[in-house]
């Protein structure tokens, strides 16, 4: 109906979180449809479209907001490798959770730390061990 | 004692909240001094301090949190007026927050660009007519 | 654009808050006019307008939120309002807050019951004494 | 000694929660027995066994809530189970949490969501394949 | 009806708040007079008259979750002139809130910090010149 | 640099916590190594080592506030150990749980309960049986 949102919406999911993005929206497809619809028109095609914020900015953002939250580990995950594909280094996102220790408390603050931990060890066991011996090392930012 | 930290920490809280800071510090310091210090020394001495995030993304961090947190309209205000400090533009501001309703809710956002809208106007208001007239419109981002 | 959202958006934000909503739509208007757009389009024209549950059962999932979120006391007003609007007896909102103390906190249903008695005094004091000599009693089911 | 909040509190438990209640309570009592207690006494005695609201309304506050909150999956999964119970219909239930978003945020929609369809899910899987066959289709309403 | 839990609790209520706790319930009682006789049987006659913990540890608990709460600010005043009607210090007070900052974020303190001034404020206001005088100074613990 | 705040921050988190407190900080260590001495510095070096309140009256404010956030399991199972190591008994850290039902909910209350449960199990599953045979019953206070 809304095409423009929709389509909109789908090339911004998909520009911050590649086909993982895709796979939710089908886990939420099973149960309703036309939330996992709403979630790609709106926060996708109405507001992380708009530009004016970077989407390195926007991620920052949101990886403040979910850390405050507290509440939801899966979707910081998803954060952290968003912001990771938009341009934000490692240690980006670390010093974001960290700052997130005054506001939302500490508790909140290492919790967080330990999802981006778990985040990029997966990135680093899926590089090739020759990619790692001519890459830069894993983390040279942390 | 820890004289380096206090003194970072003085020079970041005053490029980042102005004459202002000093004012909160002052209100708590005659009912709990040390935790006054304690501010200086922790957020702005050891956080803010460390650089990698610009003083501008780190303001972007801030108000996404207070927005999530709901309950602190005080110092949403202060660090909007902190953000407008470091570069961030109005329109920056008003960006970071309607994202916010994604995450924290759509009472949480309404509720911040109320407190946006109050700390413009105050700016607004205290512009000389005349620099009014020169300068160029007072919201050219909106 | 997308006039079919926000015209049905409209008709919905009117028939649960009448004139009111106008309101604090002109007031975010000012600071971020997509904003209020947006807040006609996806709660109200997305949300709200969908059916299935009835508007009455809405306003008691919402007030049932906004109490537990405990820092939004305008909204909650505004949603008080809007569930005698749309069928909610006084005592039906009075006893979803007085539910809420078991989920959210007595804190959060004390504040919220404030919150009601405050709506409701204001409802009372507009009324024409004469009307109330011939209505039933202002508050037949408290 | 107060047998008549605890009988009600028993029997209101009883028709919304049916067997599942009970585990619950059972495992508390090991660290808690006068928790166990007043957890029948108070929310089931005295909150859910007033009457006015419909059990189906009230579990539609109870959702509500549990999404907004956000830290409490197992609580909600039990009281969209009682939602069940009383008369609300998956898709009902879907309908409160799909609203939540718009109060507590995408991130405790989405959570809750992925809670109720793993609750539908058991409920398909423990129905016989022949009943299945005469009964109306398993989801009719989403 | 529960002429135990009822009496148990005003006077638990009444050691605590003194006659302050009585215009809260006066307040309440206009709205929800059922409501009020909860507060007064659950909390009070139920949970703070179980002794094990001393009353000056149960508002020192108490004061930590309405810091971290950070949206009730009424009750957390109360609970302030509670502690030190049964035995905390002003500076115990203080530490609890301080402590807060850790796992409830800064602003959380900072805002409770300023509650907790205006509080001791009060009660310094209220006293007799001449009592001062002889006194010992207003706040010997600070 | 401030290795007095350090090393002080160090006895006190190893008086509270024992061995289990160096896991923590090697885990954060690897992601966020200057997190983690963050973590020894300000809220063990600066705020649990202050004095005032008693080590036991700071894990009891410590407990109601991780009660209270709701999303911290972990943390309050470090916590409900720390008690235990500095003099709550079991019955303590159960008593200031149930009280936090009435300000952060039932919900949370009956989450925290079955962390500590788990946490006693699990200090019962450690002890030697003939230590069992001579010792007192292993949860005399319950």
């Amino acid at each position: 109906m809304d095409s423009d949102r929709f389509e909109r919406g789908q090339a911004t999911l998909s520009s911050i979180h590649g086909h993982i993005g895709e796979g939710v929206m089908r886990a939420l497809g099973d149960i309703a449809p036309e939330f996992a619809r709403f979630i790609i028109e709106f926060p996708y095609g109405d507001i992380y479209a708009r530009g004016i914020l970077s989407p390195r900015e926007r991620q920052i953002a949101t990886i403040a907001s979910l850390v405050t939250l507290g509440h939801s580990p899966k979707e910081l995950r998803a954060h952290i490798q968003g912001g990771l594909n938009v341009g934000c280094s490692r240690q980006d996102i670390i010093e974001v959770i960290m700052q997130m220790a005054v506001y939302a408390g500490f508790p909140a603050a290492v919790n967080a730390l330990l999802v981006a931990k778990e985040v990029f060890q997966e990135i680093d066991a899926t590089r090739l061990p020759e990619q790692e011996s001519v890459a830069p090392p894993s983390r040279p930012e942390a």
